[in-house]
């Protein structure tokens, strides 16, 4: 009997095979599978793709391992039962008996906290908060770059845009550190020219929010207005994890919210604010970065599919990885 | 000797010729004649089709009028120097000597304030600030949806949107009036239905930014929401008149402020708060309707080419407004 959990994101896929303890047996690596963008067959593909690295890795025959295998596996953009529910089905052919499909925020979840319940806030170019208590689980935000997003990467780097704009037309004084580290990333000579670049169809938010990785370094380097940026970024991203603690009846009760992505590494900047924030509404949750990643949440998400203990697969996934083979887990 | 004013915006193109008392002689429309959209080409062509109104409601020869003809045109778009120089240049050969070329702002404020000087704030899907004294001139905001256009429509609209995604996802208390609103506006029956609406690519801003008129008619019927919407646009689009009037040195003086575009049909909820922003910083300064449209304004740009009298033109645009000829002056 194995475990296979498998994270499907918008630009490629890891699959991680395991024992029923955790221990890591293989790991594989494929294309882009965000339902809404490469559809069912699109997913499929890029999970076959990394199912292959499973089997090469750990030696087993896909034929005899398939059947003994319980998949769990996050899609990003199949947040509906409707959804998840076709991507069920399309996994039988394949041979699978055993197949628990959930979406991206999930297995992340999962992964952060080592299985067990409470709130992820994922901040990449993006942002939502995630929850689970019990049978129940909620989101919050995550409503694209127009209507939410806040806290993540591209939301960061249009703050620091509009700043500079607003200098530009000398609304705010003009702050020469900031300019010049616009210019630098987006290869402008003047604040003018970003127009016809950020504006360009289609709008690349991944280009624009790496540039908040900028900020971080700014901030680290005493710019106060970075500062400023990143702690305004900390308290809405505690303010999404505040929602989703209150939606789930956590506020009281002693746990952990988990701070996922690419945000997160602007590091005491984001976290300090967020923590405040959350402290204020629940005194008992404390801020946390994640345990695994996503693929080790899936892995969880197969355990708990099998109600296996879980202490023995965070054990196991642990000492996979402290032994190498699970490195960048 | 005429005056031909010409608005060349992004969706038509409207002509006006007068005499130089401003009496409309005729008045011609063309399609889209956007600088950076349609390019210069596509500008000459929408303006000789509104030209061709002109000729035929005058009942004056094209060949013969165009020598006596001081031309000046505002074009969406076209705001730097050198675009005006080649649009310039590209009327030359069309037989005209004299002509002026403005941005679309330039034209909006003189029309909107009788060819005097002053700060209009235009507020239709985006919003900006435009003022002018003396020989400066100053632009404040209007750097697109992304990196501001506060208090624009389409900013109306996302900040209503914003509050139903809130609620959704239970961030905010439900408003069922705000809800019922954006199901009817988009023909959504739930909300989260929104996203592949609103992230649809082209982004149609005309479309989403079309909902701040329902949000003007809820704030008639008492919509708490809908009115604090409003009040925020009315104090950001004040905010960017304020930094016109200071960076002019405008603060301290007698004047007013146009208020242009179609976020101002939402009346006093847009109209008293950002007053109250203007009385602030500059407490002589009067918030004021558009005296004429954009058309008008470049025929006092013409007429201010020529070192004209302004307030002839303004009386006989306004005399042949009321008697007809130019009724939607």
């Amino acid at each position: 009997m194995y475990l296979l959990g498998i994270d499907c994101g918008g630009t490629s896929t890891e699959a991680l095979l395991t024992t029923l303890e955790g221990r890591v047996l293989g790991r594989g690596h494929g294309g882009p599978a965000n339902y809404t963008v490469n559809g069912v067959s699109g997913v499929l593909r890029s999970v076959r793709e990394a199912m292959r690295g499973c089997w090469a890795q750990s030696g087993l025959e896909e034929a005899e391992a398939v059947p003994q295998i319980t998949l769990a596996i996050g899609v990003s953009g199949a947040g509906r039962p409707s959804e998840q529910a076709e991507l069920t089905e399309a996994f039988h052919p394949e041979g699978f008996t055993r197949v628990v499909v959930a979406h991206d925020a999930h297995i992340a979840l999962l992964g952060a906290l080592s299985g067990t319940d409470g709130v992820a806030v994922i901040a990449g170019t993006g942002s939502i908060a995630y929850g689970i208590h019990g049978e129940r689980s909620h989101r919050v935000g995550g409503w694209g770059y127009l209507l939410g997003d806040e806290g993540g990467a591209f939301w960061i780097a249009l703050q620091a845009l509009r700043r500079v704009m607003r200098a530009y037309d000398r609304r705010l004084p003009e702050d020469q550190v900031l300019l010049e580290a616009v210019k630098s990333y987006f290869n402008v000579v003047d604040p003018s020219e970003l127009i016809p670049l950020i504006y360009k169809t289609p709008l690349d938010r991944g280009y624009i929010g790496g540039f908040s990785k900028t900020i971080g370094t700014l901030a680290d380097q005493g710019h106060g207005a970075s500062q400023e940026i990143l702690a305004d970024a900390g308290r809405q991203l505690g303010r999404l994890a505040v929602s989703a603690l209150a939606e789930l009846g956590l506020t009281k009760t002693e746990g952990r919210v988990a701070a996922c992505g690419g945000v997160f590494s602007a590091g005491r900047w984001v976290l300090v604010p967020m923590e405040e924030e959350i402290r204020l509404a629940a005194p008992r949750q404390r801020l946390t970065l994640p345990d695994f990643n996503a693929a080790a949440g899936a892995v969880f998400l197969a355990a708990r599919h099998l109600c296996l203990e879980l202490s023995p697969v965070a054990e196991g996934l642990r000492e996979s990885s402290s032994h190498g083979v699970a490195r960048d887990v």
